[in-house]
């Protein structure tokens, strides 16, 4: 099995990175945005345990190899133009590194940004302290 | 009402740019990702229609002014880190230029994409032929 035909359809940007959108595939929660370049779209496929690239720290990161909050891969999706990925997964524990939920805690008020989500586990019970 | 102190929790990129995911606020269809540079937020936050960066013809883009198929602001959100949208929006019609509901229409098979959406409305009736 070959994932040739699959990359190929993917438009990578300068950086050789694609943004990657993760939902929980039975909920619909949005749970995160990160990165994935190549290698990590075929180590997805074929492990079917969702890995990014981190820009950070400028390597494959395989979701929850600190925090054990992996992804499951469920179904890969590709968007219109190329550009953009919709990973649905499911997604164990949180997806969050501040133990939320999800990343998207933080909503629009009238002038600041006002936290939605309570912390679900402690930041250094994923990490250690 | 200002809106400086949310746009300085937003990490754009070095092209002033910072990916914004729409989801559809009842249903929890992710239908598109798309970008927003400082002044597509404020318009956004504004006027309560969404508005983008079209990266391709380098201006403003109020989603839905060639189509019709406008996206009622319902909250933004905003990830941990500062740099990823979650535009909580009311689609009106479809939010894909092929005429699909949302623009992740193709998913990952064995080896190749399989479309996974049929169009709702044909492509020249949203904005000619």
């Amino acid at each position: 099995m070959t994932h040739d035909a699959i990359i190929a359809q993917i438009e990578f940007d300068a950086q050789g990175l694609v943004p990657a959108i993760a939902q929980q595939h039975d909920t619909g929660e949005v749970l995160m945005l990160a990165w994935m370049n190549r290698d990590a779209v075929v180590e997805t496929l074929a492990t079917g345990r969702v890995c990014y690239f981190s820009r950070s720290r400028g390597k494959l990161w395989r979701k929850g190899e600190s925090s054990g909050q992996t992804q499951r891969l469920i179904e890969l999706r590709l968007d219109c133009d190329g550009d953009a990925l919709l990973v649905l997964v499911d997604q164990l524990g949180v997806a969050c590194h501040t133990g939320r939920r999800d990343c998207f805690f933080r909503a629009a008020g009238e002038e600041h940004w006002h936290e939605v989500a309570d912390k679900l586990v402690a930041p250094e019970t994923l990490y250690g302290s």
